[in-house]
């Protein structure tokens, strides 16, 4: 198949299986509810998109360890015979509430939910982290370039230096999510129907004789889809003979479609290939520019006027380069029926269950977000849903496409300040009175467990 | 197989295979020299360390479309039959010389090079920076946190915050070679025989009762390797807990090894926890503390003479979060026997194939490098060897322990200042005359293109 194959079920930390092991040991197999949430928006985000999802669930549907991992289990010495055995029968059998791809989200506010066994539950938080916060980090900073563009075409082309090969595939998926116009990765076309995009490199130029060469042969080869790269050498005498060589084509059927630059000055020297271009009859070109742009100089190529059609970005947004990667956690919220909450100093969780519930303004515009246990009724629309049960998605996963709608639909949603790429006030997310009330519950339940006694707790009573 | 499966062939960019197919076009198929180099260092690295050749070498060992990809190809419309047949009967046949993992080099240093028909080598671009810059980029930010670590304990944390799965597998592996101690990702240990470390997560304290029934349960879990997390509620009055709970678990033969901690002022934290334990006769009891480090923080740590025997470094260094990407680059720099070059500002290469010869001084430490054309006789050792002849290697993979002994040989080998982690002067690196008068000679003879005749270039006559 054209894909990247499912990551083994060893690509997880050793602790999820040292825990898993105490726990089956303990009989600590009921149900327990963990949460992604983000626990605080990098210093240059007024809000994030979740994405992610759909790679969770063909994660959670597949899970299992293969021959070859049980055999490594089993021989690297550090596991009992009957814990292996229960890793090889272990499937997800799980429920996940989780938030749509594309929702916009705020800090604190859980995108997904995981409800299942224990040592299920436990076991897939590395994985799940993984994929939720690349995705999430990736979007959340491509809906930034897109605001910047304005509507101009805007591709993806970081697969090179994206953090191995999944980050550039699954990142290719991000930003288009997030209103790129698609991408220079092929995979991502094959899997998705991601829009391709593709221009030429400086090795094509500089392996011809003279640019020129280059740029006929790569016409004639290309003669409906061809974007001609002129800062190998001397971009403005590069768009001259673009000029000369349109002339020479044109008996043939074969127009040049657009230039790209690379390097230098964008907007200057895209003003001055503009002149070049227009002078000699070429209006129908377009303008294409790229090299290490980031969502602040695309608003400032755009701010300028300069006569750019499209935007190739890559590295800068697919590593998230200023903040590469969120302050998210997985968090145990609630076992056996009792809300649970962890306090360490400047990391304390809402306990439980919870739901996000967001209300829109007369405009439909959004304003303001309630955080609430999940049984506590409340108006406004909830944005955890329903998404997998007993280990099955609920439904087919949802075209690309029509993620990318909805986020788009999200982003024209917030306040007008939060689209902006400049801080603005925090969006406001009210926590609920009853969760603050539960999160003091627990807090005096925990006192008294470390004030009491010593004696094994109830739920692992069978202990050896 | 307990592995990440090989990425697909199109996990590429679309102008890999619109060139690809001018260049079948235009019988444009001899041999071509592309090099891999780093134009500039980071702002806080002194050095970068190569890594990721093995990937490389794995990649072209094992290059070529499936049928999938085939019929995928032919589906899309983009594509001439005569061209899919070629990309059918591809496989990499070229050369390649490489630095070795886990040397260190500097900007302008080629760490590779591939020597193979053009569009082969073309093709492989986009693959081999993704995996190149990343292992290269991850070592190079590890190398530091093993520094200022100074010899304690330090594991690699980072699965579930770095891009994706590859980025969690390959930083395990990069960060091992680079000085870390090991690595908590169990498919690293599969994979390589990193060693493995592991401690526990907060939600398997907040899924007991109480703190020490978690604790008690973990240690007859795994009586000979248990380290206990203590900052989930309160870090001192946990480690109290620890003592009281060792007494008891002492006459059935188990003992605590570790605690960590994971959040709070880690110093001070640190201190009184150590106090607790000696006083409670836990003084092998070693402290290990996590949370959001990287190397100054670790270095901090160490100057403030906390007692702390380990660290857990995670997504500061798999992201490499101050510079989460390498300037670098894979750039034809010889076609048909001919040197090339590109000229782009502030993008300007150095042509032809390339050798890098290193000096040493009396105390056998690096005191020079020389970058010179691969021909040119020059002393110093020559760090671009063999590794790949014709679409073979020319030895079985390294085992990584070895390569992680030549990145201690060669960090031990750097001039003191560059091993701070405080920018120093650069390393010196001169440019061979003979190169310099070659970049004029390619630039002379490009200017006569770009002022020539406008005829196809010789090499590629036959274009329809």
């Amino acid at each position: 198949m054209t894909d990247l194959p499912p990551a083994p079920a060893l690509l997880t930390d050793l602790y999820q299986l040292t825990m898993l092991q105490a726990y089956f040991d303990g009989g600590m197999t009921q149900t327990a509810a963990f949460e992604f949430f983000v626990r605080k928006l990098p210093p240059q985000r007024n809000f994030l998109i979740a994405a992610g999802l759909e790679q969770v669930l063909d994660y959670l549907e597949t899970l299992r360890f293969s021959d070859a991992e049980l055999e490594w289990l089993a021989a690297c010495g550090r596991f009992r015979q009957e814990f292996i055995d229960r890793l090889a029968a272990l499937r997800f059998t799980g429920d996940v509430d989780a938030m749509a791809e594309g929702t916009v989200f705020f800090a604190d506010e859980p995108i997904l939910r995981v409800t299942a066994p224990l040592p299920q539950a436990q076991l897939v938080e590395t994985r799940i982290i993984n994929l939720l916060q690349y995705q999430s980090m990736v979007a959340s900073k491509a809906v930034r370039c897109a605001i910047a563009a304005g509507g101009r075409l805007l591709v993806d082309f970081g697969l090179r230096r994206a953090h191995g090969a999944e980050a550039g595939l699954l990142s290719a998926r991000a930003s288009y999510l997030a209103g790129f116009s698609g991408t220079a990765t092929v995979l991502a076309g094959v899997k998705w129907d991601v829009p391709l995009y593709g221009t030429m490199a400086h090795s094509f130029i500089q392996a011809h004789e003279d640019e020129v060469s280059a740029f006929e042969h790569f016409a004639r080869s290309q003669p409906r889809a061809n974007t001609m790269l002129i800062d190998t050498y001397d971009t403005e005498a590069a768009a001259r003979q673009l000029v000369a060589l349109a002339q020479r084509l044109r008996p043939d059927g074969i127009a040049i479609q657009a230039v790209r630059i690379d390097s230098g000055d964008l907007a200057e020297l895209a003003r001055r290939v503009r002149v070049i271009l227009d002078a000699g009859g070429l209006d129908g070109v377009r303008i294409f520019v790229s090299g290490n742009l980031d969502e602040h100089a695309v608003r400032d190529l755009v701010a300028a006027q300069a006569p750019i059609d499209g935007f190739g970005v890559g590295t800068r947004m697919n590593t998230s380069a200023d903040y590469p990667y969120l302050d998210c956690a997985y968090k145990l919220q609630e076992y056996a029926g009792q809300p649970r909450r962890k306090r360490s100093e400047g990391k304390a969780t809402w306990p439980g269950r919870k739901q996000v519930y967001r209300s829109h303004d007369a405009q439909d515009r959004f304003s303001g977000d309630l955080l609430t246990t999940v049984d506590e009724p409340a108006s406004g629309e909830p944005l955890l849903r329903p998404m997998m049960r007993a280990g099955s998605r609920l439904e087919a996963a949802p075209a690309l496409a029509a993620l990318r709608r909805h986020a788009a639909a999200q982003v024209a949603a917030l306040p007008d300040a939060l689209r902006g790429l400049d801080p603005a006030a925090p969006y406001p997310v009210t926590v609920a009175d009853r969760l603050r009330a539960l999160a003091d519950a627990v807090d005096r339940r925990v006192r008294r467990g470390q004030q009491g006694s010593a004696s094994p707790a109830p739920d692992a009573p069978d202990h050896p």
